[in-house]
C-alpha cells in the first residue's frame, strides 16, 4: 500500500477565501506524503494502519511566508522606533553588509530557518543579501531540510550603501552563476531579486530580465511600498506609467512566480498587469505598522482578483510567525477600514485563506488538507479553558489571535514529523 | 537588618517617559520588599547576603494592567470578526451573564489571575460584572494573592439586555455593600463601574456619586471610547458639554482613582476634565485594532499633560500582555500619524512608561526599580542571538515586540518571588 499515515483529532483547513472547513474527531489519511482523504472512520482498506491520535489537538496546514529578508533575522523587534529611510541606511543596510562574512552568515541561516519551522511555515519566499557565497549558503540549507522555497540574491546597482551597490556586469554575472548552480534544486528554487527600482539601474533590470527568460525563472521585489517608493520609481523611469511597469518592460514578467511585497498604493495599471501575469501581492502588516507606513487595500484587492499572500518581511516585521500575521491583517483591515470606509473589513476566514491556501499555491498543492495537498501539517492544542471549551475553528482563530509557537505540537513536512 | 534579597544581573527602568535607565551587571539591593537601591558592587554593609544571580538575565518593573474585564476572560482571541456592537450584543453580554453562576466565575477568575500573573501584570484594574457575589470573589481571590487591584460591580440600568439592566434601587444597595465588605481590603480595593454613560440613568450616576463620596472611593468607565458613544452620551446628557462632564456632574471625581478607558475621541473639555481631577487615560491597542474603531491620540494628550496607562481590554483585546501592547501602542502612532500628520509618533522608551511607572503610579510606588519602589518585579531571558548580543534595553524592546511569558524566568511580588 506504499507509505501511510493515519492520524486522528479535528481538522481545520480553509475551502474558500470565505470559509473554513471544520471536522471533529476525524482521521486524515497521507499517503506518501499526499493527503488521501479524511473520513468519519478508518475506511476497512486501511485496517491495520496503526493510527496516530492528536486527541483534542487540531491539524491545520503549516503556513506560507511569501516575503521576508533572512539576513535581517538578528534585527528583529529591535531598532523599532526609526522610520524607513533611517531603519536602511542606520541599521538594516550595515547588518546585510555583514553578509560578506560566510561564518556570520551561516549562524544567522541556521537560526532564521530554525525558528521559522518552530513557528510553523514551511513554504518561504525570501530575500538574501548582494553576497553569492552567503545567499548559496541560505538556498542550500533550506533545500538541505525539504522546505519550498525561492530564495534570492539581491540586485542593486544604485542610491544604495557603496558595501551594498554591485557593479551592473559583477551583479548579472554573480547572478548567473547563481541560478546555474541551483535551478535544477527540488524543493529551494532561485528567484530574481531586484531590491527595488529605486535602487537599481534600468540596464541592470534589462539584464535580469534576459536571465529570466534564459533560465525560466521568476522575480520578487518591493513594489508600490511607499509613497516615496511610487514616487522615486515614476521619477527614475520616466517612460512607466507605474512601478510594476518598470519590472515587466524589463521583460521580468511571464517566466515563472511574481512575487510583489507590500502592494500598498497601486494603481489600476499596477492591479491589471499584476493580474496579468498572475502575481501575488504580499501583505505583511508587522512592517507596514513598524516602518512601510499605509495599509493595503486588501479587502479591495481581493474583489479585483489580485492573488494574496501574507509575509513576515522580517526585520521590518518583528517575528516570523505567519499564523499572528493573519490576525494581524484582519486588524489592519479594521484601521483601514475606518480611516477609509471604502475599504470592507477582511474576515479571520479570508486572512488564513491568505496565509495558507492562498499563499501556498504559489509553491503548488500546498496550504490545504484536502485531498491531493502536500501533508505539510502542524497540529495546535493548549488553547482552551475546561470552563469555556473551543470549537476547532475557534482554536485555530485563539491560536493566530493569541497563541504562541509553544501551542504547535507537532510538525509535519509531506508527511514526515520534523523540528 | 530586617529581611533582605540581593539580585545580580542586568537591570532597566524607564527614568522619564523619554528615556530608559540602563544598568549592566548590576546589584539591586531590596529591604522588606522595597528596592535600596543599585549598586555596580555589594555594599559593605550588606556582605553576607547571599546573592541570587540572574548572569544574562534583564530585570524589569512588572506590568500594570489599567484596563481589563476580568470575567470576559473566556471570549479572548475569539469572535474576532464581530464589531462593537454585535460583539456586545451577540457574545459580551451573554457571556457577562453567566456570571450569576459563581462556580462559573470561580473557575474563570482563577485562570483570569493565574494568566495575568503568568505574563508579569501584577497592578490591575478590572470591570467585573453586575453580579454581587462572583465580583466579591474577584476582589477576594486579588487580595488574597496580593495583587494590587482597583476591581469594581458593574452598574448598568438602561439600554442594556434585560439580564444585564438593574433596577437602579438594587444596584445601589449593592454597590454599597459591596464598598463596605471590600473598602478595608489592604491590596485589591474596590471602584465604582457605571458601565459607560449609555447605560447608566442620571439618577444611577448621581446615586453613585453619593456612594463616592460617603466612601471616598474612586471611578472607571468607558471614556469617550467611540464615535457613536460620545454622541449616544451628549444625546441622553443635554445638559452636559461633553462625556467625561457626566460623570463629574454626578459627583464621582475627585474621591480616589479616576481611570477612562480608551479616550479616543476627546473635546478640549474632556481633557481638561480629566486633567483638573487628575485622572489617567489608558490606552488599549488590542481592543482598537479589534472592536473599538478609532486610535488615542496618546503623543497629543501626553503633550497635554494627561496621565496615560495601558490596557489589556480582555477580551476586546485578545491577550492579558500588558509588555505586547506597548509595542502595539507604538504601532498605532506610527498608523495615526500617517492618517493624521498631526499626531507624532511614540517611542518606545514612552510606551513602556505607559506600561510600568506612569501606568504604576496609579498604585502607589510600583512600576519602577529606583530607589523606594515596590520591588514588584520580573526577570527577561532567553531573547539574544549569540551571532548577535542584545543590549539590555534592546533585550527590553525585543520581549515587547516578540516576546512570550516564557521570556520571564522569574517574577517578584513586593520582593517576594511567586507564580
Amino acid at each position: 500500500m506504499g507509505e501511510i499515515g493515519i492520524y486522528h483529532g479535528n481538522i481545520v483547513f480553509s475551502k474558500t477565501e470565505k470559509e473554513l472547513a471544520e471536522y471533529r474527531n476525524g482521521y486524515i489519511v497521507v499517503e506518501r506524503g499526499v493527503v488521501e482523504g479524511i473520513y468519519e472512520r478508518v475506511p476497512d482498506r486501511f485496517c491495520g494502519v496503526p493510527v496516530r491520535d492528536f486527541d483534542s489537538g487540531v491539524m491545520i496546514p503549516a503556513f506560507s511566508d511569501l516575503h521576508t529578508h533572512a539576513p535581517q533575522y538578528p534585527q528583529r523587534g529591535v531598532k523599532t522606533d526609526a522610520l524607513l529611510k533611517e531603519w536602511l541606511e542606520k541599521y538594516t543596510f550595515p547588518l546585510e553588509g555583514r553578509f560578506s562574512d560566510p561564518e556570520f552568515a551561516d549562524a544567522v541561516y541556521d537560526a532564521f530557518i530554525g525558528d521559522m519551522i518552530r513557528r510553523g511555515t514551511m513554504h518561504v519566499v525570501t530575500f538574501g543579501t548582494i553576497h553569492e557565497q552567503a545567499t548559496g549558503m541560505l538556498i542550500e540549507k533550506l533545500e538541505k531540510k525539504g522546505i519550498d522555497a525561492y530564495v534570492g540574491k539581491v540586485n542593486m546597482d544604485e542610491n544604495g550603501p557603496e558595501y551594498l551597490c554591485e557593479r551592473k556586469e559583477d551583479s548579472l554575472s554573480v547572478t548567473e552563476r547563481f541560478l546555474e548552480k541551483y535551478c535544477a534544486n527540488r524543493r529551494a528554487k532561485p528567484i530574481l531579486t531586484p531590491r527595488f527600482a529605486p535602487t537599481c539601474s534600468g540596464e541592470l533590470l534589462t539584464g535580469l530580465g534576459k536571465l529570466a527568460k534564459k533560465y525560466d525563472v521568476g522575480m520578487q521585489t518591493h513594489l508600490v511600498e511607499s509613497l516615496w517608493e511610487k514616487k522615486e520609481t515614476l521619477r527614475l523611469f520616466p517612460d512607466c506609467s507605474c512601478d510594476t511597469e518598470v519590472y515587466e518592460k524589463a521583460g521580468l514578467f511571464g517566466h515563472g512566480p511574481l512575487v510583489g511585497a507590500h502592494f500598498i498604493f497601486p494603481s489600476e495599471e499596477d492591479i491589471r498587469l499584476l493580474n496579468r501575469y498572475s502575481g501575488y501581492a504580499v501583505q505583511c502588516p508587522e512592517a507596514t505598522v513598524n516602518v512601510i507606513a499605509g495599509i493595503m487595500p486588501t479587502a479591495l484587492l481581493s474583489e479585483r482578483g489580485v492573488k494574496l499572500g501574507l509575509g513576515s518581511d522580517v526585520a521590518a516585521g518583528q517575528s516570523l510567525g505567519i499564523f499572528s500575521q493573519a490576525a494581524k491583517s484582519v486588524q489592519l483591515s479594521k484601521i483601514k477600514s475606518f480611516y477609509e470606509p471604502e475599504n470592507k473589513v477582511v474576515s479571520f476566514a479570508q486572512a488564513f485563506f491568505m496565509a495558507t491556501k492562498q499563499g501556498g499555491s504559489l509553491f503548488g498543492k500546498t496550504g490545504s488538507l484536502e485531498k491531493g495537498y502536500a501533508f505539510d501539517a502542524l497540529v495546535i492544542d493548549g488553547l482552551s479553558d475546561e470552563f469555556a471549551p473551543l470549537s476547532p475553528v475557534e482554536t485555530v482563530e485563539r491560536f493566530c489571535y493569541a497563541g504562541s509557537a509553544d501551542n504547535i505540537l507537532a510538525r509535519f513536512l509531506r508527511g514526515c514529523e520534523i523540528g
